[in-house]
């Protein structure tokens, strides 16, 4: 990338949960880093866009040629999606174990399937078939749990900087409730891989450009206090590093940490007392929430990650976290595949299962939680995952000096896959319904992240 | 098909809903007319294939040679799926209207839609689309609603027998409550276009052998009392023919026809005093049924076509019909995809979406109906689903006897889309799991309807 490059075409964005962006004919221009330096809302594809581009650029003009990427008809531009909560080692185990509850999927198929990670080459060819399948669907930022092992989470952060995916990538600390095949052996032994995988990726990538460590207490039901206390003391010594773990996820896993954590009433009040939340803490599930937690997760600056197939499916009958009023009081909601625990590793579906979870809540809540729109679940697979994520200044949207992740999506011809778009008659919005509601990875035809093509 | 084929592999399939069978390495053989003569359950991969089968066959010997498709590694044989509930003009409108009411969608997106059936050019282009997209994705039969139009209803019995997807077909009766833009002229208009949409089909297909017409009143709110008494006359005269309707799928659409009739307490009495109930009615949603609802079901010997997708997005919010119920009190039940309702034209997607909706019914009814299990929803969509159209002594699984509709599922490799088969390490069950829950047309590789091979 020694030189600019404008993307020409339709361009759809979230610039708040209210707010879609449609801009029928538009340009982002892109700088050798990746970064966006205009966005154009309005050029006229009869003119000369070279000329309107470089007209609307800050001077001095640039200095060596622009490479104009005309979009062809049918194809146009949304952010890549962001992946809030998944777990690297359960991408060849999706859909297993339907009708389990929570402890018993983790002890029947998920515990035996990660000890696996142990063996660095199965990790290597996992991991990559796992990348390779998220980035074929667009998403260009995902935050990923590992297995416990350091080497195997060294590897997925090594794969994920070389095949050019965004990630927040973790080690899961786990030092109890799990069988003695597959547990950290220690405390200590739980805390100092976590310190060497931090400094391994630190190495691999120093300024966090693409991927960092993310600190992965998997849940307190798995973490001896002296791991979640070490992990809090961590935290406070790197403050540019961001945490994960499960929150009130089910009923079953909810009684189980009770009874381990009789000193605590609510697992807000677990986490905070180990200095684990905060604005950087990514909290997956959320699906039973009390008022006080409601009010607790707000003033310490917590995201949710969203998970709604593993919510409805795997974990523990069926749960639909309550999204709108997450949204109601400005608390931060991404989206997450939970592969496998989720059975789809689509973003897509993810944004459809999120659209029924949300149906289901406005039953349950007699009305007072409406049900999420298109435009609702798009802001929350791109910009909302971003906040969570702590990126929201740097990916979610094509804001000028945010990085260019982007999908070109498809919809005519060969890109057509099972949609089916009427090319003289829908307009850019229907098409875009249509791709959100049946669209699959056969129209996402190229993927972006940070200026760099990673698909197509 | 002058001669036998064989199909040698494995091969997966309801016996019943409890009851699935997995035969790791059989044999299916399909005569000339496309009817299986024989199902082996145990062949011995390592013998030859053709003298085994010779053996097992009925005398005399068969006079030509027979040819054999040995399945490639990674694939296996289940049944064509049988959707028992689908809009064929709204093929091209999925996903479509997300949040809206019944009878708003209805109005702002789906009468505008369907009423450009009147151009034969436009019916005949879009059914085409129509049929082979669900060819593609491995249904091989489909209870199709048309338009209200006589003549586009029979360009989609041609396109199905052209095709060979075995199809009902029926044009809407829709004599009241839409806009006079889309409307039957008149009751004697509604009733004489069905009396020659049946004897046209007759014409193409004497022995509906493929194709049959089905009564289509669409619901109780767009027909006249003439209308209704005048399909139960034909539906008497004629007691070969299927009856297909919506029923009591929305809370807005069930008030809607108490208002409108008030003489009858419920929709079972209503369509019943029309003599619309009995064994051939296919009943699409019945998301909200009574107890003396439930008993009269059961007594009729109606069946259910569930559509998931439809329930819990467009149509009124999120609904859940009691499946569990219908099954254990002995209602046959099947699935639909309610495409364009069901933003979904893959059964692969019922089958999940059915499981979610079992998954909240079973919260809603205090854990009393459990969750369906993945044999359950892979019965719904193909054994269940030919008993619901009647159909259960022809299709629905590999009996010897039925029709050869099938589809070969294909796991890896090319064949491998999104799925992640461990080749060298997932037994058949576990692959048929994930296909259930995450593969899709791209893993149907060929598909068969009575023996004729129409995908692949």
């Amino acid at each position: 990338m020694a030189q600019l490059q404008a993307f020409c075409g339709p361009i759809i964005h979230a610039l708040s949960p209210s707010k879609l962006e449609i801009i029928s004919s538009g340009a982002i221009v892109v700088d050798s880093s990746g970064r966006i330096q205009l966005l154009l809302r309005d050029t006229d594809p009869t003119t000369n866009l070279l000329t309107t581009i470089t007209a609307a650029l800050p001077a001095p003009p640039p200095t060596s040629p622009i490479t104009i990427h005309q979009l062809r008809p049918g194809r146009f531009l949304i952010p890549g999606f962001v992946d809030t909560h998944n777990h690297a080692p359960q991408w060849e185990q999706r859909g297993l174990g339907q009708g389990m509850h929570i402890l018993d999927w983790l002890e029947k198929i998920t515990f035996r399937n990660e000890a696996r990670f142990a063996d660095p080459a199965h990790a290597r060819r996992a991991y990559a078939s796992c990348i390779d399948g998220f980035l074929r669907q667009g998403v260009t930022m995902a935050s990923y749990y590992g297995s416990l092992h350091g080497e195997a989470t060294n590897i997925l952060a090594d794969l994920c900087l070389e095949k050019g995916q965004r990630a927040f990538v973790g080690k899961c600390n786990m030092s109890r409730g799990s069988p003695g095949y597959y547990r950290d052996a220690s405390v200590k032994e739980s805390l100092d891989v976590t310190e060497r995988c931090i400094e391994y990726v630190r190495g691999i990538d120093p300024e966090g450009r693409l991927v960092k460590y993310v600190l992965t207490p998997r849940f307190a039901i798995s973490c001896d206090d002296e791991v979640l206390k070490g992990l809090g003391g961590i935290a406070r010594r790197n403050p540019d590093l961001p945490i994960q773990t499960h929150f009130n996820e089910a009923e079953q896993e909810m009684q189980a940490t009770r009874e381990l954590f009789p000193q605590f009433a609510n697992e807000v009040d677990l986490y905070a007392h180990f200095r684990l939340l905060g604005k950087r803490s990514i909290l997956a599930h959320c699906c039973y929430v009390s008022e006080y937690e409601m009010v607790r997760l707000k003033e310490l600056g917590c995201g949710v990650a969203h998970c709604p197939a593993s919510n409805m499916t795997v974990g523990g009958g069926f749960m639909a976290a309550p999204v709108r009023e997450f949204m109601r009081r400005g608390i931060k909601v991404g989206l997450g595949t939970d592969s496998g625990g989720g059975y789809s590793s689509s973003m897509l579906d993810a944004m459809r299962l999120a659209i029924v979870a949300s149906n289901a809540r406005e039953v349950m809540s007699g009305g007072k939680d409406g049900g999420l729109s298109i435009s609702e679940v798009f802001y929350l697979a791109t910009l909302g995952g971003a906040e969570v994520c702590c990126l929201g200044d740097k990916i979610g949207n094509f804001e000028v000096g945010k990085a260019f992740d982007a999908i070109v999506v498809g919809t005519l011809g060969e890109d057509q896959g099972v949609m089916t778009v009427v090319g003289e008659e829908d307009g850019l919005s229907t098409v875009f319904e249509k791709f959100v509601m049946t669209g699959d990875d056969r129209n996402i035809i190229q993927v972006y992240v940070q200026g760099r093509r990673v698909k197509g």
